[in-house]
């Protein structure tokens, strides 16, 4: 099985970047605002819409967590828009995502957030369900809503096994 | 000057409904995802974008407090979207809010956020800026990017003076 296995790697911008977007506060300068009484870090990420009957929605997500290793059956995608989760606490969230080959998903990456990162999945991005790893984790997410089909699951034959070098 | 004291208000759905949106997961019935391994609470607040070139983007803002009776002598409105504002923390913060009088804000209303509770302003709704109360509280802030006037700014010939009642 080892050719199913799968190193977990810090999240970066960079690696990241053909995936989607690190939301990370901490690598942006901040613009004042309000007469100097605030400090923006803008454009952490876009949250784009494939469909001109699609709109953003801001919503909440509660999730279990996962044990490592993780064994990774099944990953998902949106064609009609890109997905943003952002903990509401500090703890570090696996994230699993596939670049496409041919419209299924290729050999998996993974990565673990650091303190107060979130990532937004660029439209039609495969990727892992929400997987805290300690205990449960809480989320806003922010992504498209409206009418037409926008997710496609993929199931793998045999489970990618996710893990710390 | 009585006839300029605003008393501020518990900040509610239904009070809030003219202005846009409470972001309050504590209102809404969560739905499973994930083979029951997380639940959902959708829909909390859409974004809503006016123009084709606009996009949604996530940011942050840091916000200094104000303090009270608060002298409030600026509201401001964006005609292109809507935006979104989420606490990091549960602290109350102020929410400032005018009905439009032919073009112009009308009287305010304040109201003060209660636990994990954000705001979204409708399009072209007069606000306040952010104006946390007791010391520096962080944002997460979702609203519209893109070309264009998105800003428009209202001077009061003399403050409103907003305070518990």
């Amino acid at each position: 099985m080892s050719g199913r296995q799968i190193s977990i790697e810090p999240l970066t911008r960079e690696a990241f970047a053909p995936f989607g977007t690190v939301i990370d506060k901490a690598a942006v300068a901040p613009r004042p605002m309000n007469a100097g009484k605030a400090r923006r870090f803008h454009d952490l990420a876009p949250v784009a819409v494939a469909d001109p009957d699609g709109q953003v929605v801001i919503g909440a997500v509660e999730a279990d967590p996962y044990a490592l290793p993780l064994r990774l059956n099944l990953v998902e995608r949106h064609p009609l828009g890109a997905q943003a989760f952002i903990p509401l606490n500090d703890a570090p969230f696996l994230v699993v995502v596939c670049p496409d080959e041919n419209g299924a998903p290729g050999r998996p990456q993974a990565f673990v957030t650091g303190l107060g990162q979130g990532v937004c999945y660029a439209i039609g991005t495969w990727h892992g369900v929400l997987t805290p790893l300690d205990k449960r984790q809480d989320f806003w997410v922010i992504d498209r809503s409206g009418p037409g089909v926008n997710l496609e699951e993929h199931l793998f034959g045999e489970p990618w096994i996710i893990a710390f070098a």
